[in-house]
């Protein structure tokens, strides 16, 4: 075994004992910990922006993009907001040991269910140093250990954060090994553990899909993840038109980079040539690039051809392709067809539509006159967000029609955009 | 491609366009072709026993053992329950649809969730016929498409069942395509199978050890499993005489074959002089094997020595380990350390202990006072089951607090045994 491996072993083995002790901690004992977390942040801000000078120096002098730079940048306001970050997961409730559907049975025994921790969670993470405080506050509220590995990059602003994690737990009388940082910036570390099976039970990559397809691939543990977001939002016969367009162009335009961004608009043919001349003036003024099916380019101009990579396209940039769809039908098979399972949504006011679509659109997210920028664990009440998933398989214990089953998140709006 | 891959490939893309239409089929619709299913059952007996006459006499022309031939074996009798298990589970409820958890949030959006259908299913199982029914009707039920793969020693068998399968589906005005049960015996289709990621959304391989090994190592496709059943029942200080005596002896003897049985039982010293004795007479009763430590040994007779192996050893035979610990605390060791995380239960009358038993054991089910035996869909109320997970990923759209959790089974018991 090389020294590499004897490492990330040693780490395994270090965060499946300290699992143990997190998972039966006390909601009173996590919450001290974060707090103190928190006020070590406050109180070592001056050391963690030198951390963050040395990391953004060596940044530059490596030629880091302005994007990237600006990533890694730590000031005085971020580091403010992730001591407020830690408080507010702090503040959440425990949802570790709660029992629920109890019922009894013919036996006389009764059944029901307890949530609780996974385990150990491994995270692997590009630039942003205030992932290692948020990704290590979420794992130990939900009562798991963590093994954390930034980006190179970030590496002592992450260690410096590490510091404060490790006073917190000490403070709370928690094992340090609770939250673990890889030191070494060897890549090959990556792939140690993402195949270390018997010592971490999930993966979560956050990044680029680059770092998530070669994770993806590698993994022998269990990923929590998704690939793309080619997101839809299918404005029906029956839309009200305002609506339409306001959702329109907020799920689109409101941000660009985020994966809950529409990045395919389908209109039906009955409300095309009304609708799509008005959205062509306001993406326009937008700067949005637009690419349409034959019918979206008679009735708007200044529309270039959509090819078919376009329906599978998930630009993170200004550009939407634009189909016109029959009807209700067609667009679902549009989405059956292209999307990415992540969050779609209709505008109708057709109440069997709405419903249709509900049931009969496949993805993590199914929405009704809301825009698909909702799609985020803060706008949905989880209080906070570790990634979204993408992924179906949930269940534990005997398998019975229930586990044959998932669920999707559902939203109801009536024309609520992102602010 | 060769034909096989081609064959497979068209059995994915079937079941994927049959996904579509079975996940928006009514409860009515799904109940109708069950029913009509049990009615074929039962008005093709005759076809359904030469069928299954051809399949024995090639079994015992190639030297299938008394085993085998037994599960592969049908008669009027094992008709009539296929038939009765495709009713029950028309009358199970229809968990697809179900709505539940719709809170508003701050923008105004209302969020919850959708149960909905996994996608298409693929099963892999061995000899028994009645498999096949079974696993398509809760398919079916649950809005899921299928793929089956039987074993080929009972070919004939699973091609005469899948005929009455299919005038069900007919009858009720739904796909055939819904239930497809894969041709040719090439064990390579299996391989195919797995690895179908576009097509196919989960595996759900039903046989022995070897059988779950092989699918686990090669799937690409993820998959409802558990590998061992290693099931630890722990005698506590204050446990009730009689309560512990009679659930040890069922735990083990109710049936040696199965993944709930107790393969090592834990006692703590401070009853195990008063209880070992008793129990080593109940034992030898129905003939089992006692492999003990060194303390069970000087309690009792006639108890070889357990190895190292023995506590991590699923016997599926009437052979038990059996440690003397000196606690709580050990026994959790112990089974941290050699459980499977299958099922566990602990006898006891102190409250604080059962507790602490409940929450720190990290099994797929943990039971205070009750047979391991229990751990089943049906004794667990869920009608029906198509395999027990050791699996602990659920998680599906934005991942919160709760995303990073799990759910384990609890039961609380007075002393039940499985009758």
């Amino acid at each position: 075994m090389n020294d590499l491996k004897k490492y990330m072993q040693q780490l395994g083995q270090n965060a499946k004992t300290a699992a143990r002790e997190i998972a039966k901690a006390s909601a009173g004992q996590k919450n001290k910990a974060l707090e103190v977390m928190a006020d070590e942040i406050e109180a070592n801000k001056d050391a963690l922006l030198d951390a963050n000078a040395l990391d953004m120096a060596a940044g530059k002098e490596n030629g880091l993009d302005e994007a990237l730079l600006d990533r890694l940048a730590l000031d005085e306001e971020r580091l403010e907001g992730i001591a407020e970050g830690l408080r507010q997961i702090a503040a959440l409730p425990d949802p570790v040991g709660e029992m629920s559907q109890i019922n009894a049975m013919a036996s006389g025994i009764k059944v029901g269910h307890m949530r609780v921790p996974l385990g150990v969670i491994g995270i692997i993470y590009e630039s942003r140093p205030n992932v290692t405080a948020d990704a290590a506050a979420l794992c130990l509220k939900s009562g798991n250990a963590c093994i954390l590995r930034g980006g190179s990059e970030a590496k002592h602003s992450n260690l410096a954060i590490a510091k404060c994690i490790r006073k917190g737990l000490q403070a709370a009388g928690l094992a340090a090994d609770i939250v673990q940082v890889i030191e070494t910036t060897d890549r090959a570390a990556v792939g140690e553990l993402v195949r270390m099976e018997g010592f971490v039970d999930v993966i979560i990559p956050r990044g680029g899909k680059g770092l998530i397809e070669r994770i993806s691939q590698e993994a022998r543990v269990p990923v929590i993840k998704h690939l793309h977001g080619v997101c839809h939002v299918y404005i029906d016969d029956y839309a009200n038109s305002e609506m339409a367009l306001s959702i329109a162009l907020n799920a689109k335009t409101q941000r660009y980079g985020t994966c809950n961004t529409m990045e395919t608009l389908l209109v039906s043919k009955a409300v095309a040539s009304d609708l799509l001349p008005k959205l062509a003036v306001l993406y326009n003024e937008k700067g949005v690039e637009l690419r349409g099916c034959e019918t979206t380019r008679s009735l708007i101009d200044g529309c270039v051809a959509a090819t078919a990579e376009d329906w599978d396209e998930e630009y993170l940039a200004p550009i939407l392709s634009i189909r016109v769809v029959d009807g209700i039908e067609q667009a679902m098979d549009h989405i059956h067809q292209h999307s990415s399972s992540h969050t779609e949504s209709i505008i109708t006011e057709n109440h069997t539509n709405a419903m249709r679509f509900l049931r009969e659109v496949d993805s993590s997210s199914v929405m009704i006159n809301a825009s698909t920028r909702f799609a985020d664990g803060f706008e949905y009440g989880l209080g906070a967000e570790i990634g979204i998933s993408t992924n179906k398989l949930h269940v534990r214990g005997p398998v019975g029609l229930e586990g044959l089953t998932t669920q999707k998140f559902i939203v109801f709006g009536e024309g609520q955009i992102r602010q």
